[in-house]
């Protein structure tokens, strides 16, 4: 089995750099490692203070405001004004767990059910995609009566122990278990039909966990790629994975924690670009614009398995206030129609962003879908092997120069640009401004 | 391994009844298994419809009001409207994860970690008790090398594939898995020496997974002992179990969610009633007064094994909204002196309840601490025995009499007392009156 490396850890701050910060900034890394400890991961080389945000921006203490290209989860836009007067409302009303009957449960979950596929009829409330994705691997091994699960070699598909297992961007050493097989997506650029190559690797991957014993219960990704570095074309690639897996039986669960909610575009849901029906979806970040709620889609027959051998209940989960972040979310979107925005100004980025790259020859591949895309950092002295040096010099040249943007990928050479859907052309000229400047800067 | 049956579904509403069901609740309840399906359990043989909170009431849609002895995660307070102040401002002016600094947070675990001992000396912010007990098997499995976990025998601690395993109130058939021995905490009230006993269980436990090659991680108990059907007495009994596990070199994890923040009176955690300190404590429910929000505590060591083979981080946890909730709740637990509260009613409903026990033979004990109380329900013509069917009676007819209360314990047989730590004597009288009504109501 490959050896994979963590890289969750991207853009984290390093004690290391502790003295090369402002003592304002030191002052509160040193207390906030007295207080929350090793489990506290910090961006940045020095850290931001951020202490306020408005639609794409955010702002530092010192009022600096940045252009925030990286956030994902307040996706309408920081602290709407609809979200936070839906919440304030409803938890001056009722806040309470769903074993009583609530309308405005049932309105949400009809609503976003109307958005799937017909045969995802049953929506779960959960807080965190952590839990989605954890219930989802319990489903597709309830129902499957195998063990084995299929994933992309740097995905994140959250953090409980059993979803942990099959994130190996969050390993930091050793090996996957033996029931979890890696897909090397990142080879996919490489091929000549990828759609029929991904389809061969889940075919070999079937196959190697059935000679392992486990047999395959499912293929869980993604349907944006976001961790491995996004990989989004040709669209329909997955098609042929998915048709072969389900018809060995294995379940298909699309993680749209990342792509859902209009982030593509073409649609609410990821893996509607390719055509395929999942048996599962999962979906989180966005869902509540930072409200903690997550949810599931299956079918009923599917979710009838969690109730034959254990019960289950989620104190949190689609509450009235959850339902109200939730249902105001989906308000905006539609109002503000920000699928359409995601689509105009996605396809603006992506021909910029091809026009720096065709200027900058460190700039190896744009990729992406609406306003998710990724763009590959090499080093042309060295055969254009992935410069992860370079994209981390970019990530803190950017935030001097007030943009927040992350990195992704296997070899961590990706920058993955990720704004609020709501960001405008004057914004999206900013970014693109900036970044041509921090790339000039950060030449070696 | 004896068997243990499933309790989750105490109080469940059965699609048996849906046709003695008013009308408009019968077209709620459809509408929800429509939507949300067999994951969506609902409260009563008629389900309620609620639609408003206020303190230690919640009204219907009709208007009736019912005094709520069962919710313990708006525990200072429906609605409280210093909880509600602090989210709206916060979502309206920054709320995003952890990896930038917030002063929030770093105020927020000091403030939290000053209740605690001194050992456990960092805290990580997630966003269900679920998440928390996840994590702490991890830690604890990650630090001791060892797979074996002893709880109690109707223990719930979360819904994740990992807490579940640990959660025998979850399993609706089955053994439990090889690595987790049951401990049978109901046997505790016929032992002379109950500290004695309990030691001797966990000595036992502790030998029977080291015998199955599993060795032993943790003693994880709520230690409060809710879903087992409250155990609070005698204060200390967990004494010398802790000391012989933690001699042994197995971590003792206080599941907090359901005793923490003041409920049980005797300072904010249920643990320090048995003076005894945990190597973990997990906390959640009150935290956030029903804001999504759950937290761990841990010395730094013992969480630093979390970043040697994985990376950890949560979306949602410790947001600068989770920070503004959790302390609100901890501002109105000490300015409302809810755990002086907590102490003096709980003291007044103890007192009153063993006078009806006195007059009740089918009372046939009162246990608890602070505003946390168990009641059983035996059958005096039968010897006795356990009489869940009474206390399912007892639970729907409170409800027609605006008293809204739950069950637990191994025979289901025992009602949970757990107000809002707000409530009066004269609701406690309320409550009182109205018990001693359905007692003569629901008699054979």
């Amino acid at each position: 089995m490959e050896k994979v490396r963590g890289i969750l850890d991207q853009n984290a701050f390093s004690m290391a750099h502790i003295d090369k910060a402002d003592a304002r900034i030191g002052a509160l890394v040193r207390k906030r490692l007295e207080t929350v400890g090793p489990t506290s991961m910090l961006f940045y080389e020095e850290p931001l203070h951020i202490v306020r945000g408005e639609r794409v921006w955010l702002f530092d203490d010192q009022g600096k405001r940045y252009l925030d290209v990286y956030n994902n989860v307040p996706s309408i836009g920081h602290c709407h004004p609809r979200v936070v007067q839906a919440v304030a409302e409803q938890m001056g009303t009722l806040n309470v767990h769903n074993r009583y009957l609530h309308e405005g449960i049932h309105r949400y979950a009809e609503r976003l059910l109307d958005t799937l596929p017909r045969t995802l009829n049953r929506l779960v409330m959960m807080c965190t995609g952590s839990e989605s994705n954890d219930m989802a691997l319990r489903l597709a091994r309830g129902w499957t009566g195998r063990q084995g699960i299929i994933v992309t070699e740097a995905a994140y598909h959250g953090n409980t122990a059993a979803v942990t297992e099959v994130s190996p961007s969050s390993y930091k050493q050793g090996t996957p278990p033996d029931h979890v097989h890696i897909l090397p997506i990142s080879r996919m650029s490489e091929q000549a039909d990828p759609a029929a190559w991904f389809a061969e690797q889940v075919r070999f991957g079937i196959e190697q966990l059935e000679a392992r014993g486990h047999g395959c219960a499912a293929l869980l990704v993604d349907s944006i790629f976001s961790s491995d570095g996004i990989y989004a074309d040709p669209a329909g690639f997955l098609k042929p994975a998915v048709e072969l897996l389900q018809a060995r039986g294995g379940l298909f669960i699309s993680d749209e924690v990342q792509p859902g909610f209009g982030r593509t575009g073409q649609g609410m849901w990821g893996f509607s670009r390719h055509g395929v029906t999942p048996d599962v979806v999962t979906m989180g970040k966005p869902m509540g614009n930072g409200f903690p709620m997550s949810g599931l889609a299956a079918r009923e027959e599917l979710l009838a398995v969690l109730n034959t051998d254990v019960g289950y209940f989620n104190t949190f989960g689609g509450s009235p206030v959850a339902v109200a972040a939730g249902t105001a979310v989906l308000d905006v979107i539609d109002e503000e129609d920000l699928m359409a925005n995601a689509t105009r100004q996605g396809e603006y980025f992506k021909r910029q962003l091809q026009d720096i790259q065709a200027r900058f020859e460190e700039v190896s591949d744009v990729r992406g879908a609406g306003l998710f895309l990724g763009l590959d950092l090499c080093d042309p002295t060295r055969d254009g092997a992935p410069d992860a040096q370079r994209t981390t010099a970019l990530i803190n040249d950017l935030k001097r120069n007030g943009v927040l943007i992350g990195g992704a990928g296997k070899s961590g050479s990706t920058l993955k640009i990720r704004p609020p859907l709501c960001i405008e052309r004057s914004e999206a000229d900013l970014f693109l401004d900036r970044f041509e400047q921090s790339l000039r800067t950060t030449a070696r």
